[in-house]
């Protein structure tokens, strides 16, 4: 990072090798590396205090950029088309006007990285480094992506939906436009909703967040809600892009094909209680009832249960579950009260949700560092 | 961070010390320990492409804060009171909308960080683990901090003006309210423009940023800018308060009093060019004109000069600088061609200001990593 000289020239000629390395797993003793560092000082988790918010304001929702944010000013004299085409009976070339002129539909959904947790494994996969944060919640509106669809009409022999955005780079040697696709069953699944959307809790989407349209695909992973959207394609085929059969793979060795990461599994956070440490963020209380609340989500079907447990995971206690039964794809609330007697202690979470997936306490590995849902355990110290 | 059993408990009543260490420098292998990290998942840098923008949008921002961000919402039914008082002739207590009711000021401020470039130190300080992104630029409005001094009435005698904050926790054992001192000179000084603000690119102050109040000191570094404020207090002596004579001070050893960290030193960020790879963000380009854009700031003087090199600092171009008089606190905006052929390269950017401050080649390192303005190094390779 500190070089002041130029690199000694490559014998070849330059070539995108030379940046971009395969996927690795961290040594047993080896800290966060710089790259990694790098990518989290430019993506951020939701600061857990911030679950309090129904909708998580701008800013507070986790974000995660594979390559640039794209430079989209969404003013009127702004020029972003996107089309749809492929497959189709007649294609479709909108701007985002066009797309506000149509009736417009609000979800409130809960998106999270498929990385949460990756930071957490032993070995850890080198990536995004993420620890527990990386979800948040809002309100998005926009056109479904259904209707657009229908009025493209759809031939017969359609397989994929393939969503291309405008995030342009390299990863592990493959220079690509993020892409990735939805099966034309889920893109049109009403039970599904997935939207194009414009705008984030009211206001126009921000740059980080896709400016100035993307999908928006409730109970999976944050990688199928592609930002920065110019080019839908209706396919006959499979989409085998970098996204779908490289990355975004659950996989035990690096050779196998693997499984595809797609739905959201169960996930409960506690707002941390008390006070934090600057440095170790442990939290301190005083002693007597201490509420504990939080939120509690799963891409499979609505949360069924949360507890808690204050005693090492011997014993847990059900917290209360609040769910708005017209917002499905978006996260429940849940609170208990603990009464807290001095020490230290270890505050654990889990949530199981409505098909009986309970969050493990020891993290389930994969190559990829995807889909770690292992239960969030929050240091605390009770003082006398 | 795995642990799923108590810790054993400690033979004496649990304090905060239990949690609490004192400042330390990493090992010379160290990684970034779990504790940095936890640091880096919640508080963001601005990612550079998003120094395009002239004014940064919310979520891009760089954000710091010490504890957690308490929970203020901002409607009419809530309730919120700033109070001025010690040595003053007329106490006030304010809520935010009588704030808005006087005439109000926007400013245009660069804020950056007193910790940006912290991580690229050797030793390294054990804390929040900035590379070079803790900045960002924004509009804020609020009520000049000189005329509700004006309006109770400081007292002859007093000395500085305190502002305390409602972010509360711990930091080395010290248990406190976040909170800052500006002496009375600096305070009501009209070339200064320190604002009590309530709103930031014309819309309430985003959690993070303060709400539903904050100080905007211009061209101090971040950690003047109280947010949350609760209580500005006018002192006939000198405030010694935590975050004033602990911490953010330059020192070489644990030891010193140590010299205060005050105003911003100049400090240039390049657009990297092209396109990265992800994980090494190391950038792309291919051969012909690249335009190198960016924007630089100091809070000594306006920048008087920005140089870019190619050639590992043998050799600097001038790059031609925008400034908007009329907004002396905020960046100014720079740019240069830079004519490319196939190789690998480290592109260096460094500002000069009108104080005669010039960017160092090597890192000035102090104990707790504060003002490292060493110059950005991009890695970049021309494809043939």
């Amino acid at each position: 990072m500190e070089q002041a000289e130029p690199r000694p020239r490559p014998e070849h000629a330059p070539a995108l090798g030379d940046v971009s390395a395969p996927g690795r797993l961290a040594g047993p003793d080896e800290g966060i590396s710089g790259a990694e560092l790098a990518l989290a000082t430019r993506n951020h988790g939701l600061p857990l205090e911030a679950l309090r918010h129904d909708t998580t304001p701008p800013g507070l929702h986790y974000v995660l950029v594979h390559y640039d944010i794209p430079y989209a000013p969404d003013g009127p004299g702004d020029r972003w088309t996107l089309t749809v085409e492929g497959l189709v009976d007649r294609p479709l070339t909108l701007d985002p006007a066009a797309l506000r002129e149509r009736p417009a539909v609000t979800h409130r959904v809960t998106l999270e990285c498929a990385g949460n947790g990756r930071a957490r494994l032993a070995p850890r996969p080198v990536s995004q480094p993420w620890l527990t944060e990386a979800v948040g919640t809002a309100d998005w509106t926009g056109v479904p992506l259904a209707d657009l669809l229908a009025e493209a009409g759809v031939r017969p022999g359609a397989v994929d939906v393939v969503a291309t955005g405008a995030d342009h780079g390299v990863e592990r040697g493959v220079e690509q436009d993020y892409a990735r696709s939805l099966s034309v069953a889920a893109a049109t699944d009403p039970a599904r909703g997935v939207l194009v959307a414009y705008a984030m809790n009211g206001a126009p989407l921000p740059p980080q967040h896709g400016r100035p349209l993307r999908l928006v695909v409730p109970g999976w992973y944050g990688m199928a809600s592609v930002k920065w959207l110019r080019t839908l394609t209706v396919t006959d085929t499979p989409f085998t892009g970098f996204q779908q059969t490289v990355a975004y793979r659950y996989r035990q060795a690096s050779g196998e094909p693997g499984d595809p990461v797609t739905l959201i599994a169960p996930r409960a956070l506690m707002v941390p209680p008390g006070f934090p440490d600057f440095m170790t963020r442990t939290r301190v209380v005083r002693p007597g009832p201490v509420p504990l609340t939080g939120r509690a989500w799963s891409g499979h079907a609505p949360v069924a249960r949360v507890e808690v447990s204050w005693d090492g995971e011997r014993t847990w206690t059900d917290a209360e579950v609040t769910a708005d039964p017209v917002r499905p794809w978006a996260w429940a609330a849940w609170h208990v009260t603990w009464h807290a007697r001095p020490g230290p202690y270890t505050l654990t979470v889990r949530a199981t949700d409505g098909a009986g997936h309970t969050q493990p306490l020891t993290a389930p590995w994969n190559r990829g560092g995807f889909g770690n849902n292992l239960v969030q355990r929050v240091e605390l110290l009770c003082l006398a």
